[in-house]
Parts: C-alpha cells; structure tokens; sequence
C-alpha cells in the first residue's frame, strides 16, 4: 500500500526505464529528489541493454562540434561515475580503457583515415602494419595500419545498466514496469505528471522524458512526431575460448567490441525499418562476413547470440537534453550511437535542469526547442 | 513403484531414445513386446529433431547400390507409416510429398547434375530456367536449370519425433530419461541386459542399441572403438513471412528445407570434430551466403536459430543394422545423413530380427559385422 501511494506522486517522474532515465533518476535521487521511473516494458530492456558499449568519444567523432564536446566531456567523467557505481554496487562494468583501432586494408585506406582523423585532439597516432600486429596479433595480417585513438574505451552495456538500476534503487529511486505513458499532463501552463494508457495519473512537480526511440509516440511533448526516430542496429555476439582482442576495432562493414571473458560483439547495421525488430539473413552473413575479414581466427567462433534493437535517431544527429516549452518538462532523448557513452554528462545535465544549476556544457545546440512540432 | 520394477526388466531394452530407437520400439510394442527405452539426455535431444528432414532417397543416393535400394524401400513405406502415427497421435508431422530440385548456376554444372542422375529410376527429369522459375518463382533469375525428384519428399523430424515418442508411449513403450548405458550384460553367451552407469543392472531377454552417434561409447558390442563418429552438421534456420518455396532445394553451397508456415531450413555442414556441438562464425557466414545466393529474398529473412548436431558416420557410409556376434544383441545405428528417411524401414528389420520373422530387404551389407572390433 505505502509502495503503491508512492508511486502515484513523485518530486521528478521519469518516463522511460533505459539507461538515460536511470542515470538521471540515480543522479536526482543522490541529491534527495523522490523519483519514479516509469518503463513500458522493463527496465533496461530496449537499446541500453542492446549497445555494443562502445565509449567512443573521439571514434564516432566526424568532426569538429557540440557532439564532439559533449562526447569528451562525458568520457571525462566516466572513470569516476564508474567507480562510484561499482563503489554503491560491487558490480565490475566491465569499463576498459582499451583505446579503439581503426584499420585498413589498403595503404590508400589508411591515408584517409589519417586524414579523417587529423583534427582531432590528442591526434590519434598511425600504426604501419608490424605495429598493428604487435598490438593486436590476431588481426589479419593482409591489414596495411590503422589509427589508434588511446583514449576511447568499451564498457559491458548489461553489467553497466544492473549496476544502475540497483545503484537508483538503493539511493530510493522507485520503478514501475509495464507502464505506457499516454501523455504529459499539465495544469496552468506548467507539467503536472503523465497519464497512463489505463487512465491514471502520475502526479510530479517536474517531468523528464528519456523514452529512447519511443519518444515521439509521448502526447504532449510539443516536438514533431518524427522527431526521434528508430534507426535498427543488428548485432552477433561471438565467443572464443580466449579472449582474441583487447582493443575495440574498426573496420570495413563492422566494428569489433571484445570482452574479457571471450565474447566479442560484432556490429551492426544502420537501418530505417521502423520498429521491427529482426535479425535478418544478410546483415547477420554480412557482419560475420566482416569479423572473420578482420580476424580470420574468428571463423571458428561460436555464435552465441544475435540481436537487434533501436538506436534513437535525430534529424540532426544531435540528442534533444534539455527545457521544452512546458516549465516543468525536460527532455533528454535523441542519443542515437552514443547513448552509453553519454549517459554520466546527460544525467549531470539533467541535475542542472531539474534544480535549476549551471550545466556542465552549453546546451544551445541540444534544445529539443529545434523539434518542435 | 509399479513403474520402477516395469523398467528393471523387459522383452526387450532399446539403448538409445532417438527416431531409431522410438520407431523400433513403437513396432515392437504394436506386437505386444514389452519394450524399454534407455536414454542418456531426453528422448530425441540429439540428431532425430536436429535433422533438416530430407526425405532424399533418389537425391542422397550418389550410385546405384544397396543404400540406395534400402532407401527407396524406406520411402516406399513412409506414406503408410505416417498415416498411422498421424491416426495414432493426431500430430500433423509435415510429410509433404514436395520433390527435391537439384539446381544449377552455370550450363556446364547443369549437364554435370544430369548426368549425376541418368541412373536412377525414374530418371529426374531436367527443368531449363524458365520451367525451375515457374515451379520456384523465389529461387534466382540467375540459375541455369535444374533436375526435380519428384518422388523425394520432406517431414519435420521434431513433429514427427513427438509423435513417435506418444504412439510408443500409448502403444505401451516405457521411457527412462538420464539412464546413460555402460556396456551390455551377457550370461551363457547371449544377451541378458544392460549395466549403466550407476552400477544398476536393467535384464531384458533381447536388447537394441540405437544409440546414433554414441553407439562406440557402448562396451560390449563387439565393434571398433571408431565404428560409428559423429560428423557434426551446422544448420541455420530462417523464417519469412510467406513460405517462398515448396520444393527442398539442393544448390551450390547448401539445401534449403521450406516448412509450410514460412520457416526455411538452411543446412548443413560436415565436419569430423568430435562431439564439439558448436554454432559456428564461418559456417553461418557460408550457408547464409549460399540460401541468400539461391533465394535472393532471403536476404531479409528473419534469423531465427541455429544449431549443431552429429551425425552417427561409419568408414563405408553403410548403416549398421543387423544381428551381432551375442545372440540377442542387436545393432540400429549409423545412419549418417538419412536416419530420418530410414527410420521406418530400420523398425521393420529391427521387427523381423527380434521375433525371428523375414527382413524387407537383404541385410548383408548392413551386417554390423563388417565393424568387428
């Protein structure tokens, strides 16, 4: 009974259980917020659950921006925001500072990944191919060099998302599965709650919605319906008896992301298909076919799973964090690529928003105000 | 308790709860033979519901020969046999008098195929590009030409194993789960039983070992350690909204197994690996590859599993089926890549063998004999 009226107020409701709302809910509740997350399905079962892990700040970085700040400042404080968490939950994230290879096959490749990558700070460094074997032997050997960006690093998406939802839980964040928010609610101009598809209200002085790829199907948000949309990503998880990689790699038609007990992910696919969420026969051909380009020792891997998920995607390729035009509403949705890697800032951005701070970057080029509908 | 003092003796001890063992068992019992089946996992765990369900006995056969008159003889009574489980279980088992397609990208491959066939009876007849595209409108503009078995056929292996293992059942077959069986026990010379593992003796006045790929592994059969070795099979199964074929096709690289609800089979590797029951990163890639190059629209065809299993191989490709050198001891095993196909046949001979009456077919090149250790 105490649980249930709990759930039916809160100081901050969060709509969406994936790892943006659960950061955010984490970080309020520390500051003595009362916080109820609210998840359709269950917590940290959408694209949270499905990342690769990469933290790529400077490898998914195409060019000089707001995107590329955003990502460094939250790689800044991943190392501390990881040690708190397995500090509050004795869960090892699998966080690893392995730095992210990116290599070629052919000497003119490589000259254009150098070029790609010139304007970057610290330079990624070039390795001719004798360097790249003795860093990583198992790549194959016809490889003609890569770029090294030292400072990106890989975390275990799953393990990374438990440690926050039993980190939330503990500091009193509250959740409830299975609960579709219909529409924010207001009253006088300001956001009141949410309303569920059952008819309830959930009454709070401030909502934040991080409903991931779900966002624009949220009544009420004043952004155009197409505002995020699911961008699928398909995913093959392998496994060797020994771990073959340390470093994350990227290379033609798929990116490497291995684990310390032997699985190594192979990703993924960027396509626009809605919500179907299928593994199909040619992406799966298709990135196994590039793995085993990459590692030919990775033909004899056992394939042990294979997934899809949704990638939350903007017109702009810029998340939407920030005030809307309802006081009281926030929005922190839109990270497409990136949201494991900006998790720790949003949230940091979210505190800011919701108890009326400075936050940590200029948030112009995010405002979900660019959405509008 | 009843039940347990049911399983320390028997008529006869069938080791092994594959479709052989179940499928001689059922026979057995329909002639009121008291019948108890041992099995290591659980019924059908192993090749019997991995199988992709080929019922190829002109398309399997490569020459003229006694495997290929027991086939044809094995195919000859499937029409029967499966009407009577169907009656006795009410399981719709998927036997689907289809024909296989052997196809061809390349006009020299095309007169290859043909005359790979020109001995049988009756004599495939050959399908120029345009009749192969109106009998499989999904199958690659691409093909040359192709020839069609009519007479072959398919089944499901798991609908047809569930209802063997109920017609057994009702027909009053016992079955013991997690019995792993030893060696076999004599007295005087003759069969006696069965000792497993946990030192427990199980008499029986005949005995059966039909255990597929684990035959070697029981002592006492008078065989080679190497007479039957699994030569493991990797299948990937598909799923497409719509059926796209109705025929098994057999093309360059792999056959593909359409089931009517839109799953398609894609099979299979042969590998001499031991009992390593792995999916694995290269086989995948390749029969992907090969269904994709076949259907093209398979390219988006749902992933929906994989797996492995083993076939039970022996030196000659020949099963072993027949009498042993211990009076009451009796071999059904190494059926390689057509137990499926042969299941029906085998309970036959394992029925005349058992009550002394006339095999169906002449058994001398079946004898396990030729295997003496």
């Amino acid at each position: 009974m105490k649980a249930k009226q709990r759930e039916k107020s809160a100081d901050v409701v969060v709509v969406g259980g994936g790892v943006m709302g659960c950061a955010s809910a984490w970080e309020l509740a520390k500051r003595g917020r009362s916080v109820l997350v609210l998840e359709r399905s269950v917590p940290g079962a959408e694209a949270s659950s499905a990342a690769a892990g990469i933290l790529g700040a400077q490898v998914e970085a195409h060019a000089p921006g707001p995107l590329a700040e955003l990502a460094r400042a939250s790689l800044g404080v991943y190392p501390a925001w990881v040690r708190a968490l397995e500090r509050a939950t004795a869960i090892d994230t699998g966080y690893r500072e392995c730095g992210v290879l990116k290599v070629a096959f052919a000497r003119a490749e490589l000259v254009k990944l150098e070029r790609e990558v010139a304007w970057q700070k610290p330079r990624p460094k070039t390795l001719a191919a004798a360097a790249l074997a003795k860093r990583e032997p198992w790549l194959n050997e016809r490889l003609a060099g890569g770029v090294a960006v030292d400072g990106d690093a890989r975390i275990d998406p799953r393990l990374l998302f438990r440690a926050l939802h039993i980190a939330a839980a503990r500091a009193g964040v509250v959740f409830r599965s299975g609960a579709y928010v219909r529409r924010v609610v207001t009253e006088a101009g300001r956001a009141a709650g949410v309303a569920l598809d059952d008819g309830s209200i959930v009454r709070a002085k401030q909502v934040l919605v991080a409903a991931g790829s779900w966002t624009s199907l949220v009544e009420g948000l004043g952004i155009a319906p197409g505002a995020v949309i699911p961008a699928r990503g398909q995913i093959v998880e392998l496994e060797t008896p020994e771990p073959l990689l340390r470093s994350v790699v990227f290379g033609r038609g798929a990116y490497l992301v291995p684990r310390d007990d032997g699985r190594l992910l192979v990703g993924a696919t960027m396509e626009f298909v809605g919500y179907r969420r299928e593994v199909t026969a040619a992406a799966v051909r298709d990135l196994l076919d590039a793995a085993i380009g990459l590692v030919p020792a990775l033909a004899s891997a056992s394939l042990r799973e294979s997934w899809s998920s949704f990638r939350p995607y903007t017109a702009d390729e810029l998340p939407l964090i920030g005030k809307t035009q309802i006081p009281g509403l926030f929005l922190a949705s839109g990270h497409h690529r990136n949201g494991i890697l900006l998790a720790p800032i949003t949230a940091r951005i979210v505190l800011a928003l919701v108890t009326g701070g400075r936050a940590p970057v200029p948030l112009g080029p995010f405002a979900p105000e660019r959405a509008r509908g």
